[in-house]
């Protein structure tokens, strides 16, 4: 039961055999959620508009200010009651030109993206042997012998629904792997790009570079080129590669979170937030990553207007923006609004294929009572919660304490196209994220209704072991 | 039963209830074939080496004249009785610098190549409207409407066994496409790519112009831009296009096919063609397209030799030069060879997936012949024959009467990365590579062994109706 009704009707009820009024309201809200989600979906026009009309948008660009110009526009024109943005500085970082060859022992133009991040190569670009790792252990075994080298992480990332190394694996070898070949001694360095599908596409992201190690240029080489090199090292020849990476690290710009709200009818101060980011890499539409995610959370916030469901408490939409390389905008939202009391805070960002339910870190008795809210969305295969959730820009609110969720979707060509130039509309349908929406749409209207809050978990550092 | 014995021995055989010596020698032949095959195939090794160590290699380009050097080579150290080249001057198109962007109502860059044989666009390149047709009726429709546009072919093939359109279907847009444009006054053409998996791969091939049309310039698009643009065109904006090709037709080049051969026993005059052609276009490595066909020739022709099986009739290898754009050295061939009994000729070009079975087109009677043939190869799945089959490089030689035949492959995933950048050794194994070479070796030893030769067709033209 979702919410306390007044005493004298539950008792007449009850007798009655008939079901709670506060049954009835939340059978009533489910049925218009999904009914009205799944037959006037209008998420994949948003997505449309962002990604054909907008584009990418990595941060610091013009594209994300129009992005966020667009999505405090459709926001208002949806009705909500309250849509702002937040000013945030964020870093701007601008590829240039790259280029990159096997120069010996044969010539083979070789696919590539420069990280997110990377600093240039030196005039003239670089040309370095290359020495071939499958991870940072084996890096580390091998000591200065890859000083003035290249450093090429080749490891294969698992295709398919939980197939090993996941991303969460393979995705330290492109933040730590830079500073970790610098500190060696290598002159740059190389990563077979994180991704599913092996055709010739080379996927971007972000690399950390660390202080105690001198700043390489790093780029990633499809899945193809990076077996190629693999091949030719393996019989025994030395392969240098040349790299020409124009990137530029500029001041910091401005940028801006984008907020709406619905607010709550009894308790407005108390906020269910459901957010996606907003910027993307500079490669392809962003489409899943997170344009998605973006569509998503907009159309859950027009939906629940044009219902003119008003839960108990706020539900707030937000729209971060630079999650893809630097967090700024969820740092600048937690030191905003962190005490503000946040009952949930729900991202959606693994794209915009069907969703398949739920993932919840919170206290115990959490991931409980979400299964039960979820049960409806059983029709629409969305039903499944998980003991681990969340999402990036999240991480700041979770450190305070705040209950995290995500709104999973089912992932198994999500790694294919992330982060690449193949990540485009054509790859999100209408019917995916309308499910998405009626899942969003239900779950934070659930939970901005229920009486009681989620159990919060213990804030970070304050466990027992 | 393959072969005759000297009458006494049937007799002997026949009365004995035994097998017959020629059952029993084409038991052992099968055996051995099949046996070697696939336990010491050396096929790949002979693709890694045409792949990583030569790379793609169009016609007129230095990497054709090596991989024309080493498939000689290769095949005089691997002991065959007659190895030679014979010249043949092939066509020397260079693909140059290339660039293509939606210019209006946004600003995007196309993922292209420029069809093989295009023009360059005039200096500075060319700037103009896009009309999408799905195809050549369409464009015939629209009449001189598309006078000063480029016209986008927009129709997206078929993806898995059998579906449709196929290759044979939409390859027309690519090869009529840009002369019936021109007729009708467009200044360019587009293409959406021909291929079967959508990751922002363009995938290039051959036009054809014809001599009553402008040349105008023609690129293949990755087949997402061919979706954008044709989504914002039915949001009613006039898209429009910046090409930039700087192709350029050079001197025809000197250039080979490469024969070798394993004399007949009996019948050394009649031969047996093996074939698959050596060169490929310029992205990629050309290892489906076609160099999967030249390590199962080569090794085919190795294995033969290794074996010391000798057929009744000689088996003639032919990696023929020049088959993407122009099929020069098919037509050399023929020129030079069409006089000589050829009993069948048989190509392997769709790729280096496990072999499924042969395509006849011959005389009556031929389809059944060659299924009992094959019969010994449903142990390895290549038992399956089609009355339809051949090659590119076969036309001339079948259009002289000669039974043509090929060695067909499961093409569920060819067309993902045919002519692409994404046509690489990774997609091929050494397993299904031995399969392929286990299935023609097989088939070429049995129809050079076989007393009767395939029932020829009628030649070209010469048919009833």
């Amino acid at each position: 039961m979702l919410e306390a009704s007044p005493v004298p009707i539950v008792l007449v009820a009850v007798l009655a055999g008939a079901p709670l009024p506060a049954e009835l309201a939340h059978r009533e809200a489910t049925s218009r959620i999904l009914g009205t989600a799944l037959s006037d979906g209008r998420a994949h026009e948003k997505l449309a508009y962002l990604t054909d009309r907008i584009g990418h948008r990595l941060s610091g660009s013009a594209a994300l200010d129009r992005a966020i110009a667009w999505a405090a526009r459709t926001l208002r024109e949806d009705g909500l009651d309250r849509v702002w943005t937040e000013p945030v500085m964020v870093p701007r970082w601008v590829r240039g030109h790259e280029a990159a060859a096997i120069v010996a022992p044969v010539e083979r133009e070789l696919a590539l993206l420069g990280l997110g991040g990377t600093v240039a190569t030196p005039d003239g670009g670089l040309r370095a042997a290359v020495v071939e790792v499958d991870g940072l252990e084996r890096l580390a075994d091998l000591g200065t012998t890859v000083q003035g080298k290249l450093v090429l992480f080749n490891k294969a990332m698992g295709a398919g629904l939980g197939a090993e190394p996941g991303y969460g694996t393979v995705v330290k070898l492109r933040s730590e792997g830079p500073s970790a070949a610098a500190r060696q001694g290598a002159v740059g360095m190389l990563l077979r790009s994180l991704g599913t599908a092996n055709f010739r596409l080379p996927h971007t992201g972000a690399l950390k570079y660390e202080d105690d190690a001198p700043r390489i240029p790093a780029a990633a080489i499809a899945a193809e080129d990076a077996e190629l090199i693999h091949r030719l090292l393996a019989a025994g020849d030395r392969v240098e590669v040349r790299l020409e990476l124009h990137a530029q690290t500029l001041a910091d710009a401005a940028s801006a979170n984008v907020l709406a709200e619905l607010t709550g009818r009894e308790r407005p101060a108390e906020v269910v937030l459901i957010g996606a980011h907003l910027d993307s890499w500079d490669v392809g539409q962003g489409a899943q990553d997170d344009g998605a995610g973006c569509a998503v959370v907009l159309e859950t916030m027009s939906l629940l207007r044009r219902l003119d469901l008003r839960p108990r408490r706020t539900i707030r939409a937000v729209l971060f923006t630079n999650e893809e390389n630097g967090l700024r905008g969820a740092k600048d939202y937690a030191r905003r609004h962190g005490g503000e009391p946040h009952v949930v805070a729900i991202e959606s960002d693994s794209g915009g294929a069907a969703p398949v339910g739920f993932g919840v870190e919170a206290g115990p008795g959490a991931v409980e009572t979400v299964r039960e809210l979820a049960a409806p969305l059983a029709a629409i295969g969305c039903a499944h919660v998980l003991d681990r959730g969340g999402g990036a820009d999240l991480g700041p609110l979770k450190d305070l304490g705040v209950p995290v969720m995500s709104l999973r979707q089912d992932s198994t060509h999500y790694f294919d196209v992330h982060h690449s130039a193949a990540d485009t509309l054509d790859k999100v349908t209408p019917r995916d994220l309308d499910r998405n929406v009626a899942a969003l749409a239900w779950m934070a209207w659930a939970l901005a209704e229920r009486e009681r809050p989620l159990p919060t978990a213990p804030p970070a550092g304050a466990g027992g072991d």
